[in-house]
């Protein structure tokens, strides 16, 4: 049953292969000043840079530049941004990139103008209500599909001192206000992290998906979602310059999280908490962390949630049910699933991502343990998904 | 393929059956005197009336009230809202009600300001790329489930004196500030109504998914939504007071005609406006029109859009296909169409509705032909199908 809640996404989206026009008018109502950030360079390399500079340029804009956000971005660099954004006293921060970019965006954006600790107020106290004082408004050109961040309030940041990778959920306020969304730009992200992007996109997909027996809406949109993504994920992977499978994953993942398949009904994560706990260990990308573990995890759990499983195998993969148990059919759904991680290129373990057996024991101290999923697990459980992850 | 376009919907909705207590701060953003409009009175013996007043009481507004809102708005009634709002110098216009009043409450919102004839201006001239000169805001507060209304820029106006309904697209600007959807507040909707609105929620999604060929998420996301509203439908007319079913009704509405499901996409709307022709010769409900002559239409059009049918009756009606040719696939996709309506208690032909043969000529030349279906029809071929519907 739909629980109570509030909907509130004001984000514009600008989508197609032509998006990038309507950036320099999109810029135009916000402030003078606006702090560029991007991550390794490699906008410079596919134009992406210049055309938005010429945006920039357009709307009249001084910019000040913030580049090196790195994957995983740390919380370093969150306070090296943070200086420069109050030093510069800048009015926007313009993001250009995927995730993490945009992550470390809203991160700035919302610690700024805070003048202590930004990773105990905004990280750790996780029940703080209030974002912050002055809050930065934040704009977006996306460069790789997966994270949603472009559509959401969500932010994670790494503290590697601390070995630990925190997401947080800001409101409305931090959202981006705009988000230039352009399939081809996402052509050049090389084949790995695609496929990382699809199944990170996958993954916020089935984390309010595989949670609780009711009869909700999401779950019907959360079906259409991924038979989509499954679909243009097979076209993308034997050719990433299909631009028809390209602009759908990158539909897609903004709607995988941006909140409305999630309203209103309870969520998993446990899978995203296991996933950054070993990303905080290696450092390995985010979608690879989820799919090395999330045949396991669903094995594991498979036994609580048995319907939903039977239905995920029937509905998105269209196993043909005559005949079978449930339990066989929620199998076969799970066994279709490890097929496409192999299929798409996707981890299909953690060793390959640099996990060893005597990390085991820590990335389980990392891992978060959460309500929501069919399963509440315990710290022996963990460890146990990760042994038969390796 | 996604072509370009812009994504841009600001409505807040609060959602559930205690989504009224977010009234009162909902409306706190606003100015001080709000014109209430509402339709036949029926709130005022269900207590939906008295919540809105408290909420009005509560944040400190003036009212003033503009009862009377006919399903189907006329112009006449248009012009005295306008008047009104005028007159009063109201900051903002609250609607409660279904579609109509949501509508209507746009219509107001564009034109109250607006010194020469409303009709020509906003509904005749639909290539005028501005709204308006000042903009009311509006709220809704939602008691019927159907329209979409409630998240979108649409108003649909009815001209007695020309036997014309003609409906425009605003942009963001003209969208509800805020939608209160509490699912309860529909329970009383007579059982009739209750099933065009579901049958209207149907084919909303039904009008973007019938047209194109190309791979889109449109089509996926519409898929779960049709699926959930199928499912939904069956358990409200078991039992009309099942929150669940109707909570899943009211939020499907939302989402079939809020824009997500037609973006980037061509679309049909054919039936919608066979629908309008139908209504304003007899008044007929607007759901119950599209019912009564969407059977027909597909039988008219499936052979030049046989793959997306055949896809409509494996995926949305779960049809096995094994061993069966597309078209027979196709045909017993509108075979479970038209079984479902006569199950829910949509209206299966037009005669019912009041259309007698005499008034086929001209319902076929108040219909506006559209591009985007599988087959652009004639006005014999409207006549066909409309006899077809008798």
């Amino acid at each position: 049953m739909l629980g109570n809640f509030k909907y509130d996404n004001p984000t514009k989206l600008y989508f197609g292969d032509e998006a990038q026009k309507n950036l320099a008018d999109a810029l135009k109502g916000f402030g003078n000043k606006v702090l560029l950030t991007y991550g390794g360079g490699s906008i410079k390399r596919n134009g992406i840079y210049d055309d938005v500079m010429a945006a920039l340029k357009a709307s009249g804009k001084e910019v000040v530049e913030l580049p090196g956000v790195m994957p995983n971005p740390t919380v370093d660099k969150l306070n090296e941004g943070r200086r420069i954004a109050r030093d510069n006293n800048v009015d926007f921060i313009l993001a250009v990139g995927g995730g993490s970019t945009i992550d470390y965006a809203k991160a700035v954006s919302v610690s700024a103008w805070y003048d202590g600790d930004a990773w105990e107020r905004f990280w750790v106290r996780q029940d703080d209500p209030k974002a912050g004082e002055r809050i930065i408004p934040v704009g977006a050109v996306l460069t790789m599909a997966g994270t949603g961040s472009e559509m959401n309030g969500g932010s994670v940041i790494t503290n590697r001192g601390k070995d630990i990778k925190i997401g947080k959920v800001f409101g409305s306020e931090v959202m981006p206000k705009f988000a230039v969304l352009n399939p081809r730009y996402t052509f050049t992200v090389p084949h790995r992290q695609m496929v990382a992007g699809i199944f990170d996109t996958m993954r916020h997909i089935m984390e309010p998906y595989f949670s609780g027996d009711d009869d909700s809406v999401s779950d019907y949109l959360a079906e259409g979602l991924m038979r989509s993504v499954i679909a243009s994920s097979r076209a993308a992977i034997k050719n990433p310059e299909d631009y028809e499978a390209r602009s759908n994953i990158m539909w897609s993942a903004t709607w995988a999280l941006n909140t409305l398949i999630g309203e209103g009904k309870p969520q998993d994560w446990e899978v995203h908490m296991i996933g950054h706990a070993i990303s905080a260990y290696t450092d390995a990308t985010h979608g690879m962390t989820l799919s090395g573990v999330s045949v396991a995890y669903y094995r594991h759990i498979m036994k609580y949630g048995i319907d939903r499983f039977a239905r995920f195998a029937r509905v998105v993969w269209e196993i043909p049910s005559e005949g079978k148990t449930n339990e066989q059919l929620a199998s076969e759904g799970i066994d279709a699933l490890a097929a496409w991680i192999k299929e798409i290129g996707a981890a299909s373990d953690i060793a390959s991502l640099g996990v060893t057996p005597s990390m085991l024991e820590g990335i389980a101290d990392a891992t978060l343990f959460m309500t929501g999923g069919y399963k509440m697990l315990d710290r022996s459980e963990v460890i146990e998904i990760l042994r038969e992850s390796l």
